[in-house]
């Protein structure tokens, strides 16, 4: 097996994350692969050695000793390659991780390991360890990304631009209320995030069976005592087949990468090279650092010199369009057999830690895509008048209704419509040209002004000041 | 079938719902096929021309009016056919609807009629009335669950029975935690399902991009008025591409599947001829009525007459399982390209109300199984003694580990363990006849009680009793 | 609606299929829902009591006589009702199916209804025949959209537009590679489909647990008359809990709606207000009928006269985004315990039809919007030179690259693109300005050259004639 | 950015995989993860420069020079950490790759390196390069699993066991016919993998948009050349955003998995305690080497030495379950925007290396687990006889049908061996004290005739003989 060869060296480097593609999908804080795996594992057995030293189960100072050789990147290769190839004979890391931990604290101490403890009480429990982690730089990342979002809906509350529907330039809007639809699903992936941190993580701690057996009727407390170590809540009762919290976290993420991806569609959507609405910052000089002389420089193609590509929008979609499948996959497990699941279980771990990454990694990326964003307005006008005065349409119809009653109305506009695009003349011209629009005493001004898009925003502002306020909310109870 | 009860009057069985599979994957009362979708859209629109009237934007009467024209059952066949033809043309149901109900109005009120409202505005608006009436019925089926649960591990709160851990036979445990577990999973589908049901279900009312444009100033008001009348939450601003309420029922949905698919699974496992620990009940008279002379009796197989199968269990799974692939779709759609998506939108409706449908029939078909469950305590004894003791190997460890050190104890009982095993005799006579156990000073009688399961349960009575309490406090707050 | 014709007639409506979405999710000619179920499953025990006919199991006229009583259209009402209410018994249609059967035949003749037979073996027989037939409706549609695919390959050879990567202008392609492209994705459909169709929808035939007991040694005989009725493959053995064929099926499909997604999305690209290359074509007066008089236009929008929306486009993309969760719902589904599976076998029968149904209706739409589709040729050359000779910018860094080496000539070449951007003149102005262009002896008539978009296909026109020439092929094997 | 200090240095251990799940996730010999990516990009470099220089587009000897340099381990740490920094500002790896290879070549070749293609041309062919090889691998496991298999059922043809059904028991079958089962469904899995290998493994080359425009009119002739040097079909025309090979090298990867997990379903349901018909083999002191002195065993449990642990089972079920999502993430990604596409094509490249990985090591572990299996006949024998009779009540009631019609035979039946269920005794002795047997004139000779399982096999053996003769086809044309 090659992989027992990729075994790391000395210390430090224990278990290297992805590095090829880390740049895309591994952008950020959130450690969720291998390395992270180990030292969560190993932050859960210490855990439970301080726990069992306060209830009277351990030996005074077996915490200490337990959690001082829980390091990590402490670990010889050797000891990590040992886990890794006892993995394959019990089908999880815990048992050689433990036995290898066991025979690095000193022989008082090492009663204390694992004890009380099954496989799956660690794994879970790491695993929550893993997504608080994760949820707290995800947390962090999405306040900045909405931070930047509610300073572009309120600099552009009243900036004008057109509405596309299917794709298709539809009636007036604000990039005010564009960027406030951002915000709001931003907001709302924090709000979700924080409701399962704060609710959700919690200790597994159930031994063999999941009645905490060889503690005799220590169990509870020692349970008790673990999520305090961990910060943790502490469960009514073990969960190793009743997943929910799973799924919890999942969803959460979920709704991270969603709220991220409708906004990085947009912004691939607007900064087209036809529509040049917004562009990605320059962010050659932000956190990435100047480019080396002569080094690709951010969103540069090496074989088209003159393209500027999206490319934070493009990995967040890169990263959140993975997310469905791994998700239905975590839903899927969580058919869970008896006191421990023969498969589901195992399916978990892989899905699990790469769903907090990706979600990790977008929101990375959406804050330096909403810190950066460049907005054109020039071009939001040019636009928004390209078709001669169409998106007003609507209006328009309303214009006439009153005297010609609503179908007529909105069957002598649509031709006024047809006829404009097909001849690429401003529907102001036609529809001054129709008899029934002065035989219904519509003025040329009444025109001017229905065609006006200012004055056809409806409700967008205040639907902007409603969106900061839910911000203001969010920012007072998650900031 | 309450399927046809659900079926609209009228002409007849306009639309009626699935019938071929009905008995399987439509059971229970969640109507969210075609006709229920259909009753949904024009609630939406009679909801808002009664919002439009308290608003001033529409006659007195009208709102009455429009509701009384609002009922599917009263709408001929040509016009549910035009409607159907019509969703071809413009890509949803939504234009042809409103022409049709237009003209069922008196001419008064028939430009209340839709106005100011967009297709999506109604689709969304209907998902939403769809979610709460999915919501209402399987609440109801979990707490049924939930409670046959609650007596069950309060019942079997002491009943033994062996833990399975990865299929295998590992240490014993009660049938009342097992029950316990499965009630946690229920109280916890209900709590997310409250959760979602009170916060996130949201009137949509946007218009053509959002702003609300052809209504002026009077919007929001517009706004706040359709979902008082709708009974559904006032969002701050539309959500039209802002998914994360779709994605919350979703999850919902997929966390009530999630938790009966565990217990289905339990059932089909525990119900196997060979360990015969529990069956499904005589549900024959029950709710679906007494078969009919001579016709198929639940569970019977038309090949074999011995057979008894877990249909509950089985038309669970059968759903649960269905969902995980629903969700992950809801979850993509959720990148929605700016004012409406072209396909992401569409291709939430059937996952929609596909999923809720299949929550409310796994939770009808969860509230029989748990209803009705048979347990059979003589064969959980059986088959906890059929290994002579094995069970108990990890006490009996705990027991010589104080003379030998853990690591010498655990070699010498699993050797014990293997032999006993192969040769199929008790654990007790193996360690009785090893010479280190009386070496260590160990007595037959230690030996009696370190393989007496009784003595070997740790908290799972404690467990049982946390988990009816937290039952308790979900009965307060959902009951 | 063809729908309406799948109905089965007798009593009237009895199964009718979806109606509310059916003209956007179940157009065409796929009839997949219980209407069809219903008949596949009476043609599968016909098929069966003609096998058993011919293997002297049945008394002759038994197979005519069965056969006569197999059509879903004839069944009363309350026979369909009986069907439905014993599926919820017994957890699938067939048991119920096979009594109402029996009892519709003469006496002598029912003992051949579903002689030997479990109820798997007919529903999954069924599912194999729903399959055959939506794979030839789909296969037609697809040829019909390929064909136009090549029309539009070979008419649009030489049209040149801009290509586009990451959304952002990079270097020219021409209309007619394009097509190509979408050819050979529905080349590749086809292709898959058929391949599926030949060699993998197989009879199922099994009995009670897949050895046909109850037939004594005349099973293999009865399998083999069975896939002579039916027209399906023999299987070795029966595929009662190994799943391939499924799997195969939902794949092919899988591919259909993923070669027609992406050219719906395409289509939706160009055809954005801003770049307007293509649009969907005139199809109101096409298969759908001209709308009566005042009725919604294809493509219309109730609330914006100027839309003209590509409907076709967005319900193919509303199809094809179904469709990755129902296949992995199929393929998670193969794991199926020993000789029938509790559960994953039933959680198959709605994403099969889903999936066959889907796949179908985007077919049709396909056929539909390449037969119909626009080409602005205009509008092409428009924008390939809206950029002011950026697309080419490669090309010059070429031109320069012989007198400045590459690294140096990508630079300034790349200075020169972002000054000609930002200050919106022609990149021959910048170029023919720069001191380095003519220090190294290029001329203007070298640089107009390099910017002359005509000169920089490629294989462009090779890799046209590369896929009609493939297209060709298909059209001899499959058309 | 911690992945950066991740980077790996020296010879050799590039760019470690995975190592802490590697036993359970990475097992075999496909290697997936980001060193294997890294070295199938150089490869894929490499036979462009050998493609050029073959074309006359390169220097003799340029070929052999990047050739030289494209070796993986040979890379300095520094420039790995460049090309995973370059990756976050570009998007993807293969512009910093290029960037370093060209400068790790003698001068003249540097010009040979990337010429004419663009970063998904080198991505793409990677990831055909690395099906490839993974198919290979999995292939000969599968080859491997399908003997194992194939032994089994000719070994066992006559095996007499239980069949069962919904997980309960239903009518007898062979442990033969059992296996042959699991062998079709390799021998399926082998062929489609074939399939995919032989025919739809192509080389991506289409320059910036597709058309190989830097290159002229030698553009194909380089493609075919590089497939010749990779040994990959050249396709008429570039796919990069055609993505049916995808598809299907993703769907042949599912059909692995899903083949093997129902493989590895029935082993976890055959092996369970109370069934215990096979038991994984003593795999010790395989493959894995015998474990060293106190180290886990396989299978063993750190709680519970009684515990054997299906392991094989275990991680195979591990890895198919992973596979679902991913396969969707991958048919969903399908949907590639015109020339390339802005986050979908991005989202594919993780999913495609896990999937191959976890087809990998299911094929590995099914390979181990089918060569080990260990049958308990005995076992067999008890459970087909431990219901007194009731499996074989179906042929039974075929007995008593002739004299006393079907639904009299089969009513009289189900209620012997009702009664003979609930008092535990044999329903020989319920049938012979009923007095319609008697009437009947079916004699004590008669029921012990039908109540002997081993008449009641039907087709089991001739199933089994069909399926060897299919093996051995597979073996004359796979093997």
């Amino acid at each position: 097996m090659p992989e027992q060869d990729a075994a790391p060296g000395g210390s430090g480097e224990v278990l290297p994350e992805v590095t090829l593609l880390g740049g895309v999908f591994s952008r950020g804080d959130v450690a969720a692969g291998d390395a992270a795996w180990l030292q969560a594992l190993l932050d859960a057995e210490a855990g439970l050695a301080r726990a069992l030293e306060r209830a009277g189960l351990a030996p005074a100072g077996a915490g200490a000793a337990v959690t001082r050789a829980a390091v990590a990147a402490d670990l010889p290769a050797g000891d990590v390659a040992e886990v890794a190839r006892a993995s394959g004979l019990t089908g999880n890391p815990v048992p050689g991780l433990a036995r290898v931990l066991a025979r690095r604290v000193p022989d008082f101490a090492a009663p204390a390991v694992h004890r009380g403890a099954t496989s799956q009480d660690i794994m879970d429990t790491a695993a929550m360890l893993l997504a608080r982690r994760a949820a707290e730089v995800i947390r962090r990342d999405l306040m900045t990304a909405a931070r930047a979002a509610a300073r572009l809906a309120a600099a552009q509350r009243g900036t004008l631009m057109i509405g596309r529907t299917l794709l298709q330039q539809a009636v007036p809007v604000t990039f005010g209320v564009v960027a406030a639809g951002w915000l709001a699903g931003l907001d709302g992936a924090v709000t979700g995030l924080d409701a399962v941190a704060d609710a959700r993580l919690a200790v597994q701690f159930g031994g063999a069976a999941g009645t905490l057996a060889s503690l005799g009727d220590a169990g509870p407390a020692v349970a008790a005592l673990l999520a305090d170590e961990l910060r943790l809540a502490a469960p009514p009762l073990p969960w190793h087949t009743e997943r929910l919290r799973v799924i919890d976290v999942a969803a959460a993420m979920a709704r991270v990468t969603a709220a991220l991806g409708k906004i990085a569609r947009d912004v691939t959507l607007l900064s087209q090279t036809e529509v040049g609405e917004v562009a990605e910052g320059a962010a050659d000089a932000g956190a990435d650092g100047s480019p080396p002389g002569g080094a690709p420089r951010r969103g540069g193609s090496s074989a088209m010199p003159n393209k500027r590509n999206p490319v934070a929008s493009v990995a967040i979609l890169g990263c959140s369009r993975q997310v469905p499948g791994l998700l239905a996959t975590l839903v899927a497990s969580a058919e869970q057999e008896l006191q421990r699941a023969a498969g589901a279980w195992h399916a978990e771990w892989q899905p699990f830690s790469d769903i907090l990454r990706l979600a990790g990694s977008a929101a990375a990326w959406g804050a330096d895509l909403l810190g950066g964003l460049t907005v054109d307005t020039a071009a939001m006008t040019a636009n928004l008048a390209a078709t001669g005065g169409l998106p007003l349409a609507e209006r328009v119809t309303g214009l006439l209704a009153g005297a010609l009653g609503r179908p007529a109305a909105h069957d002598l506009v649509a031709a006024a419509a047809g006829r404009a695009a097909s001849a690429h003349v401003p529907l102001r011209d036609v529809l001054l040209a129709l008899p029934e629009v002065g035989q219904a005493g519509i003025t040329a001004g009444q025109v001017d002004a229905a065609l006006d898009p200012a004055g056809y925003l409806g409700a967008a502002g205040a639907f902007v000041d409603a969106a900061l306020r839910a911000h203001q909310e969010v920012e007072n109870e998650h900031g």
